[in-house]
């Protein structure tokens, strides 16, 4: 069994946090199981970092306190996600064997005294993480309170010491076979790279200038699959002795892990998602974040498991959420797929470096507004079980991928740093989270087939095969909407030689011969559909091949030239579309284009007008409509509801306070599509 | 005997600077020392970087030069101020001992060719050190000459090699007697960071994320103890054979060394003071660090021992002082306690790397309006000789601590990196130092019972003992402000739990659960004895527990909580109060806050009305009055005087030109208080 | 023989590109040779990295490939520049090799996987190199298509490794001589730097503060000799078998090489110029940078080696050139005496970290506007054969010094870094070059007699007999123009004792005690001449000694003190003056200041009246006319003329359309002086 069935079924939607109970006394245990039971509390994750409690020395395990953790959780009815404590090693293994701390591109090695300082290739750290993960299961396989496991924290090291030299060239011999593919991959030929034999390659270590791309690149695959490794082997071990799923929690947008990569491996998406209450564009970012992390397997439901009740502290400067803004968040990751929301942390620390960051109970008590909230907000979660195991039913799919992020984004020397694949991304994410369209974020090689929309704002590199599966979108009579400076490389950031987007130039009917970043002032576009405007950052020397000109570079090196352009394929109803868009255009003109394109595709908002600061998603049955602003608003709706949160029967207006929210149950005949 | 007492009985207000004759030749000395005597100077300090030129080959001392120099000052009545050149190190000791320099905490080892590279561990440097001293000491002790010892220069290194780490071993082991107290200490529950013994620690070196704060703590605190060792060292050799008092110059708020932990190791606190011309905030900043000087040996008559005649070189930018600026500097700082005033230095240096700082004698010699003004000032400070010795009588005290500041600002991931101690230390002093209000900067372990008005600007980390220190102040009928953010931790730097500031949520009749940092516009708050005004950077969740209510938010998610609060203790004119400000108010706002409890407190100032650009500060029976502007300016006085700087009786009235300033002695009935 | 006439005099103005064959498969190469004869290419740079396609294992040499690829540029009738490959040793070297790879001040040694890692001073680095180069002359010395070596690239590295410490220490003793020397020359008896034997030395490697000026001073000198070390160990086996000129590609105000002690090193100069399309004053600054190469070797004809076709790929933004502000930056070269322009590259590569770099084939191909601009601008410069050979006579001497420039900008703690040696060179260049007045850039050591206009705009440390070479040109009867900050120290960057600027002091009839950066809102001074203006950065407090003074400081603290002044030598037609600017003037009444220098030397401008946007240069016979502007443009002329570029004969009013160019023929009876 896979998933989280078996433990929505039990409790509906999950509700919980991390439980660091090796922080604190046996009487706070208690006190805190009631504050659990009494907030609603279903799931607490324990022992991410109690390996040094666990394991005080090499080979000798203290488990009994967590016997009576495990048994407390139990008794109240508490699911346990248990961690295996590998994120941090205890200060003896660094001390006996200091080879298993990281080592940085300047060969500085990492000390202990912070967290996460583990060399991830290690062949000692990795015993040792064996050994400890064993014990754990041994002992707690058939605990009644073990639900499901979470591997490690935040798996993210990077590390260039020798030992990872030494797996890299491993991981490098078995990618490439011999060293001449692995010289023409990364072009060699250029700077005198060539090399002989395996063993002369390293990590990409300090250097006096550029690094070679393509090595950049599969150092950050090797990275990613290693740390893979480090999770596989202790799934395994896991496996071998317990059915209840198993996760790691990832960072959604984390350039250190291909999560698409990563997929099989992990029972259920666990996403650490936090929000900025001082950043207008923060809750755009979080559904893109959940409709990216729901893709990686496929739509299934996901587990928000950490987010912050209040303030984080490692920002520079730290405006905390209000309490609506907490429900709001938790609400949104739901009406986005997910069957939990989970905190870092329960409890708030009183040491450690992490001592400022809010919790589920402050350090000032339960009898307190947050604590209140967190009570609160677990009745309302209760009332959301209808939704638990539902799916977002999304015909619109935006591409990304995370080799193309790091040839894309991350790498230097590239015609612009202004235009990133994020920052586009969330440009032609956002007119689509504002109207509640759902969207999927997919990897290119994705089966395409069910979305009427495809979006690519922004893939640097692909392959030729991924390259094809897009090509196919508007020839099936799909519409298919390209961003610039998209397919430029292939998989080893090698630029493609020919009128640019190589692949594409056919099924787009406009081809490039120069990418062109603009100075700051930008170019006028005129446009007769969106009416004149400034672009900015980037433009590209294009002529169309066929394809209709929606807008003309007005002034400049380019003037007269395509800057937006439309093939159309085939005719009638299943005509398909090709758009290209060859600019970064300003927000209001984008959000028209994309609109065009859903129009195009068939595909309708659940709500036609929804007032600002006012956020719909629709989740099967449900709509959610989350009112993010200090003010009253009224939504208009097309049939009656109820709203799953207070029971209530809602007729053709929805009345909300501020930071207010529903979640609208709609008879199945009023679906909106 | 200890202190400048001799010195001052002898010389009057010292006036002198940093000479390095090792840099002249002999002819140059000559001339030196006879321009020292026109211009007025009684003072030297001698030999700082002398060490690779008093010990030119290891244990191969030349002395002959410094018998020269000695006798040539002797000989002039220039009192000596003898260094110990243990600063920086002859480049023959790194040569041959690698490890007598300093590592950082990327594991760097600091090079030659600068200064202070030395590591303050190393017991090799440590031999050195004291057979350089003890050779010094030896033949010195008794040369007429000297009249005071210097040792090292600006002690500040910290180094993180092996040898340190031992030490800080020992250190923590002398410190927590066992690990598990250490343990506890530093809350390495959390992280994973349990030691199973005190070998296992490392100095907080590099690592990939956030070091333990208690460990962070404990790193300075040893760093800081480590120096004094370095220090005590020599001044035990030096006091085996001389009566001389000894010091060492400080930096007045510099984060590497704790004076209230050094200042029973002094005979005398000398401090270096450099104000920055173009810094419009630099006097009030300046009078700030000689008001925490002073406060250093309770009051005691202190030596600013090193400032510039006109530009600083390590500035990106260095505009220099005019001359007027010059001697206003020099009158600050005896206004505010001090008994001499020292530059860096006698004679420009042409070579090495400060040979763009200012001196008492530029590179274009002494014809200059530079040197003019330095030999006009030593006649004006002779006049100065009735303020020697007196003291600065402050009723108001602000409270300030090393630990606490490092726990406050200086630790990453805090709510908020913009509320700085500095920063709040130096707002609620200005408002004091504007209206000439006299104020000790004390350690909360200070006697208070002196103090009328105490303030708690921002004491993020205390004592239980020396917060209970603090409680006593309205108790016993006196008035206490506090600040926000303030007693949030202990010692450890672990936050207290409970309703915030736990120790202090009584006195004050107020109590908090969440700190607030607030979005860039800030937030309005209402009062009616202030005004309405907006606050900014910070806010807290406070309720009263019975204290008055003088302002309250008025919008944003503490809308109706109170912002500042006063609760009374007792009553009549033996009644105690207790302020609590819980954000970061306008500076008007402030001042009218801080003048409340001055008035409160019954504190008056030396005059009731202050020019813009006119500062004024009282030491003993003397108002200094010093007019920073550049246009002359006119001040009431109460009653009339004499100004000592120039002999002349001043009525009700005294005109000063741009930049001009007085003395004014005042009859002992006329005393302001 | 030397220089570039025989190339020249077989191909007229050289055109072409770096190669690299070694990237592209044989059909590539066809396709490329026929591509490069279309387009006029009569000059090709091959071989810069190709080490590891050359000698693929230590001492196994692969030179087939390049056998072919000689054979087909001579069968085409192209010029080839052979490079030596050692900017990057393959990544056997430093696998087999570690310490033949350069260590940074931190102590970490740089990897493989970029270029030029290689140390510079490393033994077994020089062998290979040596063996390399040995193989490459034998085989190709006496090939029909070398005309011309090119050794290395862009020599520039700087090492601190222990090789490196130990050949600098070698460089110190023959130097210095003695101990007691370097120690007087470094003032090391500040800050107890003394040495007491070479043996203590090192680079000037991470340190706690700041560095010895003269360490580092020495060090940068060290370091280029270093370079021109590796350089004349290639050049000299060269020489012993081929008398084709042997170049480097230096790369302008590049720090780290001092040109002017390698002069004699190399027969061509070859620079690398790389335009910014987004920056303003680009043209400018190229122009200085062409002004200085070619004053190298003393106005003998360069070669631009690279440039940009479009955008290059290491700014952060990368904006493209226009295609017609490709050959305008060609045709300003030209103008500036270069007798060939390059590119970097011939054919964009498709992998490496300089992908995305623009060359004269683009990746989209040769059916591109940019490669179609390449073709024309081939066209184009054939047209110039008149030009080849022939000399810029400038009457006006720009004054520029590496090591001064090392010691007034590079090196740290100066009164200001805002005030910098090349903004200041470039301030009193741009009116020169706005009125196409010729102006050479040369080392203070030059023979200035030529000239009749000396200008220093910032000329920092200057040795006694540079100092007094200067000083004979308003004694000869020349005019000499003094920035601020000049003069200031000697060639140990020791500052000179005395009123400043003390060598010349009295040649200017001024003289200064106080160098005085301003505060950020400057100063006003007051000029009839030049009308009342405000100063701005710096300004000196200076006296007349009998200079007349043109402009005083009209308030701050030198208010009626000079701020510029005037000297005349001798009178009538034989008349000298010396003129001395104190301060930063704003651009135009620097201008005026440099515009009186130029009449009172009785230099004229080619024409009287450019309009803005429109640049002009004379070259011998020909007057070079670049319209910048995207406007058509009107120039007048004194005379009538031919252009070259059409072949038409120009009347008295030229018309130049948007980016257009003129190269007028000026009759010899029609020259302008």
């Amino acid at each position: 069994m896979t998933g989280l069935d078996a433990l929505t079924a039990a409790h509906g939607v999950l509700y919980g946090g991390d439980w660091n109970p090796e922080q604190w006394t046996p009487d706070v245990w208690r006190e805190d199981v009631a504050l659990m039971c009494a907030a609603g509390v279903n799931l607490v994750s324990v022992g991410i970092f109690s390996w040094a409690t666990l394991e005080p020395e090499p080979g000798r395990f203290e488990t009994a306190w967590l016997d009576e953790v495990l048994d407390l959780l139990h008794g109240a009815g508490i699911a346990v996600d248990l961690a295996t404590p590998t994120a941090s090693p205890p200060p003896w293994l660094a001390h006996r064997h200091p080879e298993t701390s990281a080592v940085d591109a300047q060969g500085v090695r990492m000390s202990v005294g912070s967290r996460n300082h583990f060399c991830p290739g290690s062949p000692v750290y990795r015993d040792h993480v064996a050994a400890v993960v064993r014990h754990l299961v041994d002992r707690y396989a058939d605990h009644p309170a073990v639900a499901m496991w979470h591997v490690g924290n935040e798996l993210g090291q990077t590390c260039w010491c020798d030992l990872c030299a030494e797996r890299l060239r491993t991981w490098l011999r078995r990618r490439y076979g011999d060293v001449d593919a692995l010289n023409a991959a990364w072009a060699t030929a250029f700077w005198s790279q060539r090399y002989s034999c395996f063993d002369e390659i390293v990590p990409p270590r300090a250097a006096p200038y550029l690094h070679n791309p393509a090595a950049e690149l599969d150092f950050r695959r090797f990275t990613s699959d290693q740390l893979r490794d480090v999770y596989r082997l202790q799934a395994a071990i896991i496996r071998e002795r317990s059915d209840a799923p198993v996760t790691t929690n990832v960072m959604n947008f984390f350039p250190g892990v291909d999560q698409h990569a990563w997929a099989d491996d992990v029972d259920v998406v666990a996403d650490d998602c936090y929000t900025d209450p001082a950043d207008a564009s923060s809750p755009a970012r979080a559904a893109l974040a959940h409709d990216l992390v729901r893709g990686v397997r496929r739509g299934q439901p996901w587990l928000l498991m950490e987010q912050a009740a209040g303030a984080v502290n490692w920002r520079a400067h730290n405006v905390p959420k209000s309490t609506g803004a907490m429900v709001l968040d938790s609400l949104r990751a739901v009406a986005h797929g997910a069957d939990g929301v989970c905190y870092f942390q329960w409890r708030a620390s009183t040491g450690g470096a992490e001592r400022f960051h809010s919790a589920m109970v402050p350090h000032a008590g339960p009898d307190t507004d947050l604590h209140r909230a967190v009570r609160a907000q677990g009745a309302l979660l209760q009332r959301l079980r209808p939704v638990v195991g539902t799916r977002v039913d999304a015909r619109v799919a935006l591409v990304f991928d995370w080799p193309s992020w790091w040839a894309g984004e991350l790498l230097p020397a590239r015609p612009s740093m202004r235009l990133d694949v994020l920052g586009q991304l969330a440009a032609y994410h956002e007119p689509l989270w504002r109207a509640g369209i759902a969207t999927d974020v997919v990897p290119p090689s994705a089966d395409l087939d069910g979305y009427d929309l495809v979006i690519v704002p922004s893939l640097h590199a692909v392959t030729d095969a991924d390259a094809a599966n897009v090509a196919r979108v508007p020839e099936r009579g799909g519409v298919l909407l390209v961003g610039p400076f998209s397919a430029v490389a292939d998989e080893h950031a090698r630029v493609r030689r020919g009128r640019f987007p190589v692949p594409w130039a056919d099924v787009l009917g406009a081809s490039g011969e120069d990418w062109r970043p603009l100075e700051d002032e930008g170019v006028v576009v005129a446009s007769d559909r969106y009416g004149d405007f400034v672009a900015t950052t980037w433009s590209e020397h294009v002529r169309s091949d066929g394809a209709a000109v929606l807008a003309t570079y007005a002034d400049g090196d380019l003037a007269g030239r395509p800057a937006l352009t439309r093939r159309t394929h085939g005719a009638g109803d299943d005509a398909g579309q090709a758009w290209y868009v060859t600019t970064v255009p300003p927000r209001d003109v984008l959000a028209a284009v994309v609109a065009d394109c859903v129009a195009a595709a068939g595909v309708t908002a659940p709500l036609s007008d929804v007032p600002e600061g006012v956020e719909i998603a629709r989740r099967g049955d449900v709509l959610f409509v989350l009112n993010r602003s200090r003010a009253k608003q009224t939504v208009r709706l097309p049939a009656a509801a109820t709203d799953l949160l207070t029971g209530d029967a809602v007729a053709d207006e929805l009345l909300l306070p501020a930071e207010g929210a529903a979640a609208l149950h709609l008879a199945p005949t009023e679906r909106t599509r």
